[in-house]
């Protein structure tokens, strides 16, 4: 496997590499967003207190950042030296996190960056409600950027957000799921929000059509190696290390990259396996357990890594096509190490 | 009660006075309807077949489609010619969808316009995430539109539509709830979409800023209004010339004006009834019956019909400062026999 596809034990580090990225990219865009930030606490304000309640949860739960910092870089890539930035990075930051709370209803996730989830501590209707809230609120900060291609980059990913979710819940517990299945949920639900972001961070700037076309490739291609990563650490990664559940997908039924490809080649005792514990959803507690041992022990999750390195390696090739400048090259560092995420 | 009040009886009644209004309306800005139908259909489209059947659903079980006649209705009062008033009242119309669709999962509603409710054909999840997908396309259909004043009031909308429905939930089972809360529920959950679709029906017209404030007071206070049967006939109507179930705002201890108004005058009896049925959540199989008969019979749903009219009335006085034609005159007639409405 080498450099091809870390092992289990690299990928369930602590993602060293991977985090140092994460921390030069915020080193360069601190100031902005710090401002990104103010942003988001003033358009949470409201009179009804469970609003900034359960918004603040979410927010001071912290994540990242990643997708706002994505926009801002990729404004400030483009030489871009506006403010709308700051509204647009804010507002995809604030369309993730109501994608999250209602994430976490659809999935009854009860763990969520190492804090119990909103829909845990406050309850379903009100993590339906203050989603719909950041939602609305996200658009508000969008139309401030007073920008229509950007308007227009971002309500569409916003419905293709919502498209793969549905996609997924679709296409759960479907031991039939192919490649070409999963990878459409990936897109949709993950990388069309990380395109968003660096796209429309590239025309706000009125960055040229190629750039701003490299920026928005780069972003898909990020996001899909991000989503690989994610499902493959929810099956080799360690709770206390990732500050969120494990195991969440399998439980689910969900069809990840690592259980169709375990599927692909199971052995017809391991056939009986994946049928009993995803399409019928009857696991007993020794399951889990099982389940990482086949997707390791068969080179499931090892390829899973493969096809991730395939996607960084074309968001790598993306950015030859962008000015080479300080943020061009913290975007390409959080490319090459996003195989090494541990978090 | 007379003029003032309308009876159990006459609210309760088929409201032929409404329906003709909104039939005279529809006859009106049919030819428009038919393309914001189209509009809305097309924009349901997905490979993901969950969705157009969620949203066919939804869709096909009707509706008055009043909010998009509004906007209609206001864009060609003032005077409209173009085509994005189609647009901008698909948008209030999948707003207003999406809303009903996350609404029926909170509330856990089983019957709306005379049909099984998605959550409960589909499920909870599904109905969370169409709803998103729903809403997410009517911003793009709203950015069609091509007005950052209109996205501006349409964005707005929905933030405080969803604070609306949060505040509803935390006034919820709490006897001490009082008019001017429950008057900040109405505003937000009803009055502000009905305000923003004939505030932006004006505002793409390019109306004057005295007719565009004048549509926008009008909008919403026959929202109010609209929404004040609406919670009075939840106690006088029957559920078979309603289409939706009748009782449901009393099984979820929702406080809204019936109830009060009649706690606030109710005999030491009463309160205990209230206590338990509203603020414990302890009902039996005769309660409702009785809650009826109280709201009846000490006036409360006679007072809840006297707000009603004035917030009729001041839409009635709103109209006289937007241009006298065949538009305006059909709004009219929506606000004069509102409080007939029994469907």
């Amino acid at each position: 496997m080498g450099l091809a596809a870390p092992t289990k034990e690299k990928a369930a580090s602590d993602g060293r590499e991977f985090r140092d990225a994460v921390t030069a990219l915020r080193d360069l865009v601190g100031e902005d967003l710090d401002r990104v930030g103010g942003a988001i606490i003033d358009s949470m304000g409201s009179s009804t207190p469970l609003i900034p309640e359960v918004a603040g949860h979410l927010i001071q739960s912290g994540g990242k950042r990643l997708r706002p910092m994505l926009t801002l870089a990729a404004a400030r890539l483009c030489g871009y030296e506006g403010e709308a930035h700051v509204k647009l990075a804010a507002a995809v930051e604030l369309i993730h996190g109501a994608t999250l709370l209602h994430d976490d209803v659809v999935d009854a996730s009860a763990l969520r960056r190492g804090a119990r989830t909103a829909n845990i501590i406050w309850g379903n209707k009100e993590s339906v409600l203050v989603g719909d809230f950041i939602f609305a609120r996200a658009f508000e900060l969008m139309v401030g950027a007073r920008n229509l291609e950007v308007l227009q980059i971002l309500s569409s990913a916003s419905g293709v957000i919502a498209e793969g979710e549905v996609l997924q819940l679709a296409t759960q517990k479907n031991l039939e799921a192919t490649f070409e299945m999963y990878l459409a949920v990936v897109e949709s639900k993950t990388a069309a929000l990380f395109s968003a972001a660096t796209h429309s961070g590239a025309v706000i700037s009125e960055a040229s059509d190629p750039v701003a076309e490299a920026l928005k490739n780069y972003g898909r291609n990020l996001g899909i190696a991000y989503q690989l990563i994610d499902d493959a650490l929810d099956y080799a990664g360690y709770e206390a290390s990732l500050g969120k559940s494990i195991g969440d997908d399998f439980r689910e039924g969900k069809m990840t990259l690592p259980v169709v490809y375990a599927i692909a080649r199971a052995t017809p005792d391991e056939a009986a396996f994946w049928k009993r514990t995803i399409a019928d959803g009857r696991q007993g507690p020794e399951d889990f357990a099982r389940a990482r041992e086949i997707v390791s022990r068969n080179g499931a999750l090892a390829d899973t890594h493969l096809c991730a390195r395939r996607y960084a390696d074309r968001a790598l090739e993306d950015l030859t096509h962008a000015p080479d400048n300080a943020f061009s090259r913290a975007l390409a560092a959080l490319a090459e190490t996003s195989l090494t995420r541990g978090f």
